[in-house]
């Protein structure tokens, strides 16, 4: 059976980047690595919509968060973390393990975190060194204005740290423009690779507090080694360098077909996933969507992980289930990365004929309509 | 041409897991990727000589030498550390950068330390936490007695900690037998993967420490966390998923042969290294070298930056200079993982005919007839 990988990270992976993966492994000290690293970190930097450095970090993307608040935040600082779902919630997790004051503006699950929201929490904790958030929630489907908070935080002297590992390359996330001073990113997402992969970019804000804290509290994730090697296409160790000389392909995809074009083209896509599970009846989770993936809910006399049990078993499309408290009650579709817009017909066609399967109610071909309306080139 | 990377690390992979590596992404939470952590996570332990976890990172080897001490030791505790070379260094390093005093013990490059040293250190210092140590000395060639160590250490309350990223699975390293309390591996050297993943063992007295740590001094290296999705062969984070699926093809091999057959292979091989660049008229580096690289002086007269360059350029052959002010006066032939006799032969042909080409005074043939001597099935 033809499988479809179409899960909210890890994203499948163009043909041409695997066949890189298996090339012969070179020698990470020579100019042939300089040369691929120097060509990777340029088209980060256009990925990212920044001209300040992008690091590569080998690790998960949590390792980049991490790196995020260790060297800008000393033991006891404040931090305002907006939470909207799990992975906000990390961003706490971190503050706690490293007894950073983690300050919480938390909504419900499937709901953002408003900008008024943001502005009030500032006013009440003026001395808040960094304000911490996601930019897709992977765990709800809800994106984040971070462009309405980065107007906010701004003014302030607190830094914007976003992890935006799952929405980067799939929605609207310009880095500079929108003043976030830590940009993190993972490679198994929209970037259109396996895991094993972070990367971080800093604004001139972040890098006067980097430099003004005493000593990062890591020594593999200290930035301002980072930086100096990445002056040099280089790293501080060993990096996962076959990985980065096969992020080069995708790079050179994403950067090809440019940015703004590659934001339309998810928007069309996640407007027809939408679309599509919408005239099958259900409803979609979050509120507002964002466009690096689509969280559909369930009818309440369905469990969605039997349902996506069947989708694998039968017709070999793989969308991933809810986590926590939302398991089974909910499905996730990602459609961020090397997936196109008639992979998002097999997920709906899918997803259809099971619940059909299943009993529930509903016109065969509906949903492709539906969402046909809404592709073209 | 045809190429041959002979560096102590990164080291050439298997085909057959070059080609795994070109295999599409597959999901990370299913019970797919559970049976193949589970096959990886047991074959780690016969590498290791363990029946401890022994626990994969998404990081460099550095990255586990940080889990390793921020996990055992608080800040302003105290650890002796042994320094035979820059991997010797790190360690202080490491401790340096999270306020743990390094008392260090050190010895000038190409020697290795001394049980004698050691047990001296410990008396002095009754209350260090851990001893770190480096099995092989990547940057000199030097191997430690760790055997020695060990029976040292286990009479004392202190955590033997050891780098063994270079010479795990290349060298005599039997985790349980020796008392290593934390032993760490990359996936690049003997184990034959490309870099990104990081493996740390730890023992029941390590443990004990683990627990007994008001908190581990990281998110993302937090043992606990590992140790319980390691129960279930899973990990806290999204992991490398794809370099642990090919990883089961290069475990595969080395479980295969079996790890006495290894060492007892690795020391031919070092032999034969060894014999053929003395017959040349070149000197050994390291005393007492270990199996996992040769490390040969070079004379005076000669820079091995430009006998390297001459070697990888006419034929293909890529050796590693020296590091720091070892740099130009040393070369470095790695021989672990996935390097045969035959491909020593290729080197030390290489190294002979450069030399000759240089006007250095030797008997062509005579390096790989001395060789030739200790080879064999």
């Amino acid at each position: 059976m033809k499988k479809r990988l179409m899960t909210p990270g890890p994203t499948p992976v163009p043909e041409e980047t695997l066949l890189e993966l298996a090339r012969p492994v070179f020698y990470h000290r020579s100019s042939e690595f300089h040369k691929i690293m120097g060509e990777v970190l340029a088209d980060l930097q256009t990925v990212f919509c920044t001209t300040n450095p992008v690091l590569p970090l080998t690790c998960s993307g949590t390792g980049a968060l991490e790196a995020a608040l260790v060297n800008t935040v000393p033991a006891a600082g404040k931090v305002i973390c907006l939470s909207a779902g799990r992975f906000g919630e990390r961003w706490q997790h971190i503050c706690a393990a490293f007894g950073i004051e983690p300050l919480v503006v938390s909504v419900p699950y499937g709901q953002a975190v408003q900008p008024e929201q943001l502005k009030r929490a500032l006013a009440e904790h003026p001395d808040a060194i960094a304000v911490c958030s996601t930019l897709s929630e992977t765990s709800t489907g809800v994106g984040h204005d971070i462009e309405a908070f980065g107007k906010i935080v701004a003014k302030t002297g607190a830094l914007l740290l976003v992890d935006a590992i799952s929405g980067l390359g799939a929605m609207d996330c310009r880095t500079d423009a929108w003043n976030i001073d830590i940009c993190c990113a993972g490679s198994q997402k929209a970037l259109m690779m396996p895991p094993g992969l972070a990367f971080l970019s800093a604004s001139d804000k972040a890098w006067k507090v980097v430099g003004n804290l005493p000593s990062p509290r890591s020594f593999y994730f200290d930035l301002k080694k980072a930086r100096a090697k990445w002056e040099v296409n280089d790293t501080p160790f060993t990096p996962a360098h076959t990985l980065l000389r096969a992020m080069r392909v995708s790079l050179k995809k994403i950067v090809t077909e440019g940015m703004e074009n590659i934001w339309a083209r998810q928007a069309r896509h996640a407007a027809a996933a939408r679309a599509g599970f919408q005239a099958m009846g259900l409803a979609i989770f979050p509120s507002p969507p964002n466009n690096a993936l689509t969280v559909v809910k369930v009818p309440a006399d369905i469990d969605s992980g039997a349902l996506l049990e069947k989708l694998e078993k039968h017709y070999g499309i793989k969308l991933a289930n809810g986590q926590g408290t939302l398991k089974g009650r909910i499905f996730r579709l990602g459609h961020m990365g090397y997936i196109d817009q008639f992979d998002i017909l097999a997920a709906l066609s899918g997803v259809e004929l099971v619940l059909h399967e299943m009993g529930f109610p509903l016109e065969l071909g509906k949903s492709l309509a539906a969402a046909q309306k809404m592709l073209g080139s």
